[in-house]
């Protein structure tokens, strides 16, 4: 086995069943660690045990968190499944250039699913490294949730067993608490400098701030330079 | 396209639902042919069609047969999804070999899933001329009806057209030029701000700035950017 496994975030899931349907279908492929955002109906709920189909030991490990920042605030690459999405200009991948990528990476990734009806919301999809997208029919392009968790973490599991050591890339991309950091630190400067006008622009520029961020893959190390220079900028009166 | 889309069949499916979820999940990788060998509950069910979230066409052209022998006279290759048998001296092949193996025949292939409960029947794989085993979790091997079905038409789908979306154009890294402007503008505010010191560490610091903007592989409308935030941080007044 190279590399941590992934981490699987439903993000406000709706039905327990469902959430014991995607439990399962992890198990069936060695992934125990599953996260929940704000599940609808609160957590424990009665109807994930009977559709985990005995896949218990994930359900009674899985953690609830408030937001998606949270819930990856520990991992350093976090990919979000869904369609392609071109309000957001983020890299797309496949499942199985998501694989190798978390099998090569040094530190943990997290792997995001949307609420059953409606997907991800573009401010999820917005905190993800890259979006990953299982190539379906376009003519008929519906996976439910335990589907796509059951195909991510097959294509995940495919390459699990491989003897080869992969490249590991240098150094490790910071977790996703240093990038919020260096994220918010950056728009506290802007404020202060009113960079954020006019109001109605501001959502946009925010996101497109995180997005061009994340596109780096900053070591912790790297954020932590990026963030003394900043300061040195910002308040140069101070040295 | 390569070679001709293999023929589902189910053979004495116990839930209408779950013939539903089977037909969805052959339509999300573009398979259309349903064979149904003695269905429990007759045939057409009332269940089906809702559980298959509009893959109305599949279930429309399902063909139901008495027999697993009768479902697959015209195929040239039948599959057998089920875990090993040691009771068969017969070849087990994966999900990829099985794609493989499909795309390059001749003639038309079949994969034959067994009931619900209790899977294949000794007699039912005696006739496929190999099984195909997804390699899961040796604790915890339960795939449902619809699981198996959707990995074997995603490892089918995969060397298909369907599997090959043309990757997103992400904007091109910037010329060279462009990441001079920015390195060269960031080391002048940075200057400014007294930021170099020591001065013998000067050079080191330098290296370590260009290493991190190069690092992010911006395009040259996110440099634009970079370069507008730094310049509003640096001279707030301006603005």
């Amino acid at each position: 086995m190279t590399g941590e496994k992934p981490v699987i975030v439903l993000v406000r899931p709706q039905l327990g069943q469902n959430i014991g349907k995607a439990a399962r279908a992890m198990l069936n492929f060695g992934l125990t660690e599953l996260r929940l955002v704000a599940p609808r109906d609160g957590w424990p709920n009665p109807e994930a045990g009977p559709a985990a189909s005995g896949a218990d030991v994930v359900l009674g490990r899985a953690e609830v968190f408030d937001s998606v920042a949270d819930a990856v605030a520990d991992c350093s690459a976090v990919y979000a499944s869904t369609v392609r999405r071109r309000d957001l200009m983020m890299p797309v991948v496949g499942p199985e250039q998501m694989a190798a990528a978390i099998r090569s990476l040094r530190g943990r990734a997290a792997i995001l699913f949307g609420p059953e009806r409606s997907g991800l919301a573009t401010e999820d999809v917005a905190l993800a490294t890259a979006i990953v997208t299982v190539p379906i029919n376009p003519e008929f392009g519906s996976l439910n949730l335990a589907q796509a968790v059951i195909l991510l973490a097959y294509e995940w599991s495919r390459g699990s067993d491989l003897a080869q050591p992969p490249a590991k890339e240098l150094e490790a991309p910071a977790p996703q608490k240093d990038l919020d950091g260096l994220v918010g630190q950056l728009e506290d400067h802007l404020e202060a400098a009113h960079y954020f006008f006019p109001p109605e622009r501001t959502v946009a520029t925010r996101q497109t701030i995180r997005t061009i961020l994340t596109k780096a893959r900053w070591s912790s190390r790297e954020i932590n330079a990026v963030r003394g220079m900043l300061r040195a900028i910002a308040e140069p009166r101070r040295r």
